[in-house]
């Protein structure tokens, strides 16, 4: 079976840190004969400047084809007064719709030799590893009506959160799945006080587990409750389960905790194609940082780490996976840092490409 | 002029915690000869028990009338499984969309005495200071259409995000004003790069800055970046504007990091009326605790903290307001502390009317 990736630099440091997946491509390639069929094309920012668009029909049909896309960044200032429909988002959310990519993974993830940079105390997140699925593909990021509408003589800002019980059911096999290999729990957030998608939410949840998966462990909280207990100890979680908006933020939070932001990578996960593996993308949690794009300042880590998800994920590739992941450890354990990552003590940070080099020498 | 106060103790600790308010109210009354004429009436659980109803509309056609509401606390488990019109926070609900209290305000202050209370490093969170202000009366809580539907064969749980600018007009006048008396900064959140009503948001509250509060500086930013930077640097925040939803996860994460979630108040502000004074109800953030219910062991400060906001914002009474915040400062300094307060070192908790006695002696 051929191996075929679509990479999609995108905006901002995103060609720069993905310059170093390309490398470590390669040396999978020759050195452990893992060999990959890379096609690259644009997308936001970059892909409206050559087409007008931030995503166009050709490279949406090619990511449709290929086993996995990475993607790197998204966005830019320049695009700000860009209408709504033509804005670099938009292209990534494309992708994800019209994948189906339903199972967004955003593991939150604290590196002991990275402890420290956290704004919380070392012992609440050192150690943490907990999992957040967030749903991707419906919610209010695509829900209908929605739009700017007149109304009585003034503007109205609408937007409508949907889900149906199959978007639920999906989304909930996902995470108990991962939780069976993990540490067998799942915690379920909504709004079901407030919302009624949240009630047929937690109802869904709490049947797919009943007839499926009695053996993990299941709890549900209401989402503010969950951002507060997120803050205050998030080593109580295992799998964190939720919808598209609330996951949003939610794993941008936890993402913060972990002081590893420039660290961690995310998957994002649609049904089988034919030939058995997913539909997916993989994309680093950072956005596209346009402050220090193209100094060679940018932490390629996440982008990296990934890549090391698409191995697991994408080409059942996980023992590789882990000899990625480990090599990233190790380089963080030797005190390379990229500047991102320059703590109190000082020291002289690495460009994305000695990062690169020092993970390729790891390897 | 009188002052009229109509108490809803609530359920779980609200009647224990709203008991040394009364307190307070009657030591201000004897001591100060700052009278007020108070009704107390049921709330959430408690109504229901007595009515089937979170709320009578006797006691909504009251709280219409008084000066202030002051609201303990809804919910319990016992009312878990009732009809989602039933449940104890549709009284809650009620009474803010009935009154139109559009704005909440929600402090989020870290108490120096108990900065080491916070899962966020000491340095991060001591001296913290920042105050949410919150949409209150509309947004994804009370937008039609709502419930959950049967279409194709399956349930869809439907909520609507409705805006109008009017709506966003007045709360931005509220967060602007509050600004000019604080630290002149305003930092609007919203996720105008995935949804329209965040677009106009973002719009209306640029305008009535530029047109009415140039003087404020204003800032717009990405709910979930707003997220992440509240937990890395809240300190860079003085005012943070947002709607309903993001809000309550806001709001709540903001009370988390200051590690003094038993002592911030909060208080919803409306129209004025009559008299001038605004439509207004004050609560404690914190829920109603039902597993320590009835035990004696709350804590009554953010309770009266929520009364010193009612002096402050409905009776013009900012000076007294500061005595009473000033009382509960001493009594923390002093070392007296509810169980909710005991960290590492030890010692022996106060019960909840002690605590009472605690701040009456400090006033
Ligand atoms: C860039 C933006 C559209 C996106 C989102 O809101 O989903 C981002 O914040 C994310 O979490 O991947
Ligand atoms: C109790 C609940 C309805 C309420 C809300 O969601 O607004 C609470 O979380 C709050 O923040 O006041």
């Amino acid at each position: 079976m051929t191996n075929t990736l679509l990479i999609l630099p995108g905006d901002g440091i995103g060609p720069e840190v993905m310059a170093e997946v390309h490398r470590i491509i390669d040396w999978y390639g020759t050195k452990r004969d893992l060999k990959f069929d890379v096609t690259e094309d644009l997308v936001g920012g970059a892909a409206y400047d050559a087409h007008g668009k931030p995503l166009s029909d050709a490279t949406m049909a090619k990511a449709q084809e290929v086993d996995a896309v990475l993607l790197g960044a998204v966005g830019g200032p320049q695009y700000d007064k860009l209408d709504f429909s033509l804005k670099p988002e938009r292209g990534l959310l494309r992708l994800r719709k019209e994948m189906d990519l339903f199972a967004n993974l955003r593991p939150a993830q604290c590196f002991d030799a990275l402890a420290d940079f956290s704004s919380l105390k070392r012992d609440v997140v050192s150690g943490l590893d907990i999992m957040i699925v967030r749903e991707l593909t419906s919610g209010i990021y695509f829900g209908e009506p929605r739009g700017i509408i007149e109304e009585g003589g003034q503007r109205v800002g609408l937007n409508t959160q949907r889900y149906t019980e199959a978007e639920i059911d999906r989304v909930a096999r996902s995470a108990f799945e991962l939780a069976r290999k993990r540490g067998n729990k799942v915690c379920s957030m909504e709004k079901a006080n407030v919302m009624e998608s949240g009630i047929l939410w937690r109802e869904v949840v709490q049947k797919v587990h009943d007839e499926s998966y009695p053996d993990v462990e299941l709890s549900h909280m209401y989402a503010d409750a969950g951002g507060m207990q997120l803050c205050r100890w998030p080593k109580q979680f295992d799998v964190i389960l939720t919808d598209n908006l609330f996951g949003d933020l939610l794993s941008d939070v936890a993402a913060m905790l972990t002081g590893s932001l420039g660290m961690l990578p995310s998957a994002s996960l649609g049904a089988p194609m034919e030939n058995g593996r997913p539909k997916a993308m993989y994309e680093p949690v950072h956005g596209s940082a346009p402050d220090i794009a193209g100094q060679g300042k940018a932490n390629p880590i996440a982008c990296i780490l990934s890549f090391a998800m698409a191995l697991r994920y994408s080409f059942d590739e996980g023992a590789e996976a882990t000899r990625l992941e480990k090599a990233v450890e190790k380089v963080l354990a030797d005190g390379v840092r990229t500047a991102d990552l320059m703590g109190a003590e000082g020291g002289t940070p690495v460009s994305t490409s000695r990062m690169g080099d020092a993970i390729l020498a790891a390897l």
